[in-house]
């Protein structure tokens, strides 16, 4: 999950999502529009059994948050709330596992805010099972073979690993950017991604605006897409002051065509 | 405002209520599923202008919510908010101004629990426009006339007060019982109210879990409507293992008829 704003929990039951899924939340900063869906979601994965810890990734105010969470309303509770400091001045990893890492990205907005990266891991390759037949190849070989074995047959003949698999698709990427004043330079770190979610608080007239606030501009966030040359964008967090997001998006598109508006309830394939 | 859940915000506005008109909230007890809408909608109120001092009464331990709060996330609003402790040992008044009067009722939960009891004050009589005309009576005097004075007329016949004005409605009285124990001596406090929200977690075939988590049943809270002889009674908070709601409204009408179920987006008039 990123971020975790109030009402959470009601929307992602319409959605028929289940929270018990969620393994770690990457929070971008500790404002209220962004963390106070937490109180309510750690109480609830209570009541509903949960034993699996939970990680929360965030500046260090965040841990403060959770902190007085944990110690005023969750003494009792039956899981592990686990806290990871993010150093938001910093593109780091922060987290990996065997199919994704995780990286910071550096942003800057009122407090300290961190955006995230998430990269898939290369696939191993897929086996062509009729081959495996075909020379009789046995299974206790498929991993070796998948991690780029050839194979030799009764006779002699090497098969070369590259007849015997096909690659997997490629890797993934996703980078989310939220809050954030306008950082030129975040075009390094989301290079080529596949979606790139930017916020866009403000149409560009009000840059000014945004520039004091600490926002961007819908222009300005298909500009990061389009120097980072992003597959995707897909703009959001926009201002209650805004009467058409139809004009943002048409603003951000007469820079980066591929850009969508991240309504309430949308869902991306990648 | 009684008590203040998560997604308050959207269901104020599903329902068409703006939260600009709340100017005291009376908080029950400490637990999330009463105070976790408050964090984003003292946020809000500042986002919409609000300069109104926001009156916030509870136990205690409502106060270091709100202290943590005003401390992390709200040091720049641009509106007072004032919290004051409630003794949820005592049944005092709590709260006073022109047209009503507010006290506590001591509740007994898992940790400080406090209900509250609103009786609106007697208001004046209305006077009979068409007498006032009829006698040459100056509005200058209405004022004296709703406060109980008679009028003389020129040729020294006394007008009585009785018959220049007519009764206003009886003032009307509404007590909030949640969350607690059956108590049989809230009956005292609860008397003759025109209305009774009271709690109803469980049915009365789990009396025991109800006691050992100190909520009531709904025979239990029916039970205290019949004794305090209420003349209506709203039963809610409701267990997220009921599988009917109407087998609650069922049991607590066997004691109680007039009751009726809180349920979501539900206007009561008095």
């Amino acid at each position: 999950m990123l971020d975790c704003g109030e009402g959470v929990q009601s929307q992602m039951q319409k959605m028929g999502l289940s929270m018990m899924n969620i393994g770690h939340i990457f929070i971008s900063h500790n404002h209220g529009d962004h963390v106070f869906g937490l109180p309510g979601l750690i109480g609830t994965m209570d009541l509903l059994g949960r034993t699996a810890e939970l990680h929360i990734h965030g500046p260090q105010q965040v841990g403060e948050l959770l902190q007085f969470l944990l110690r005023t309303y969750y003494a009792d509770i039956q899981y592990k709330v686990l806290f990871y400091p993010v150093d938001t001045r910093k593109h780091d990893l922060i987290y990996e596992d065997r199919s994704i890492t995780v990286y910071s990205i550096p942003l800057e907005h009122r407090l300290p805010t961190s955006g995230y990266l998430f990269r898939e891991k290369p696939r191993l390759p897929h086996i062509k099972r009729e081959l495996m037949d075909a020379y009789g190849i046995p299974v206790s070989q498929i991993n070796n073979i998948k991690a780029g074995a050839s194979w030799t047959t009764e006779d002699g003949t090497v098969i070369p690993h590259e007849r015997l698999t096909f690659p997997a698709a490629p890797p993934r990427s996703f980078a989310y950017c939220s809050d954030t004043v306008y950082l030129p330079e975040l075009k390094e770190i989301v290079k080529g991604v596949d979606l790139l979610y930017h916020e866009a608080t403000y149409l560009h007239e009000r840059a000014l605006r945004a520039e004091q606030t600490r926002h961007s501009t819908a222009l300005q966030a298909a500009t990061v897409a389009r120097d980072a040359e992003v597959k995707q964008l897909c703009i959001g967090h926009f201002s209650a002051s805004i009467k058409s997001e139809d004009a943002l998006l048409q603003e951000a598109r007469s820079i980066f065509p591929n850009t969508i508006l991240a309504n309430e309830g949308l869902v991306i394939s990648i």
